[in-house]
């Protein structure tokens, strides 16, 4: 199994989950402006979307998409699925927040058309949402005591409110230190060159 | 089970796949701008998100984004699930898609916010997107010759493209036209006044 993955882009969330179900994986490097990886092959080659992440199982099908990677690997490493008779499609619907309404919102601050007024709007949608999720944490992690896919996504999500100034709810900001410390994390961490 | 709905909005897909599953479900309406119910209750004390779709299970608990009441749906009628040994990560993979990079566009065209620059960008976006599940579609259906929950999603956001000028492929024109035809699809349109 394979992760391509970008130092900081979203695919650390897989990549810290992978470590976290203790599977097998190796990681590629993408240039994600050039679409190429570090021994000059084509990105677009192993998926035609050209962003990350990409996960290559070992008969060579290709799965991108967060929520689809992260799922899976909840679905194989069950500790990280969150609980209750409902625990899969709640993990899918904060997947889901996480994904369309945040991820999706930090886009006019990557954007090199987008105006300060863009950005400053986008800072303050990015707030009101982490606002909503700071109000439905149930413990030191989403789900309550222990960790699930859904928290390596909001992580990351996290990391970047932090680059882009963006103040973080005490709760989350407990959170987010709370993860880091974890070895997995850490690993990940260094090995995108982040620490 | 309830379905809270907007006439026309991206809880049409629940709609429909309700249907094509043929489950036992009743029907509110909810406006969103003043997020009431049509008997004056307060639709945030079911959703506190304000947005639909939200299901809500006889249990009184209730789920909502799209993603997570589609896969629920796909899940407990099979039928309706992607094929294959990944069907459900597939259907997980197109979900997220159109729900990230297709739904997720079309904010432009709906903020009162938004320049004619701003709308135009988001419409060139979707294009290239809706050119990208083009090239994906491998039968009548997204996945063939059988319908998922996903056809449901993608059918509402080609109703939109169609509404914003946005010319669709086509065989995403024909998808459209297959989609619309089937008996559900045409009770979950009059329900909602759309036809």
């Amino acid at each position: 199994m394979t992760l391509y993955y970008s130092p900081g882009a979203c695919s650390l969330a897989d990549h810290i989950a992978l470590h976290e179900a203790g599977a097998k994986f190796d990681l590629v490097k993408v240039n994600l402006k050039s679409h190429t990886l570090e021994d000059g092959r084509s990105f677009l080659e192993i998926s035609p979307k050209g962003y990350v992440p990409a996960l290559q199982f070992d008969d060579g099908e290709v799965l991108t998409e967060n929520i689809a990677i992260l799922t899976m690997i909840a679905d194989r490493h069950p500790a990280l699925m969150a609980p209750g008779h409902l625990g899969r499609y709640r993990l899918l619907e904060i997947l889901a927040y996480i994904s369309t309404e945040i991820h999706k919102s930090f886009q006019p601050l990557f954007a090199p058309t987008a105006t300060e007024q863009d950005k400053n709007r986008a800072k303050e949608t990015i707030s009101k949402r982490l606002d909503f999720i700071s109000s439905q944490l149930t413990g030191p992690y989403i789900f309550g005591e222990e960790m699930t896919v859904a928290d390596a996504y909001l992580f990351v999500m996290l990391l970047w409110s932090d680059k882009n100034g963006i103040a973080l709810p005490v709760n989350l900001k407990a959170f987010s230190e709370h993860v880091r410390a974890r070895p997995t994390v850490q690993v990940a961490l260094k090995h995108e060159g982040l620490i």
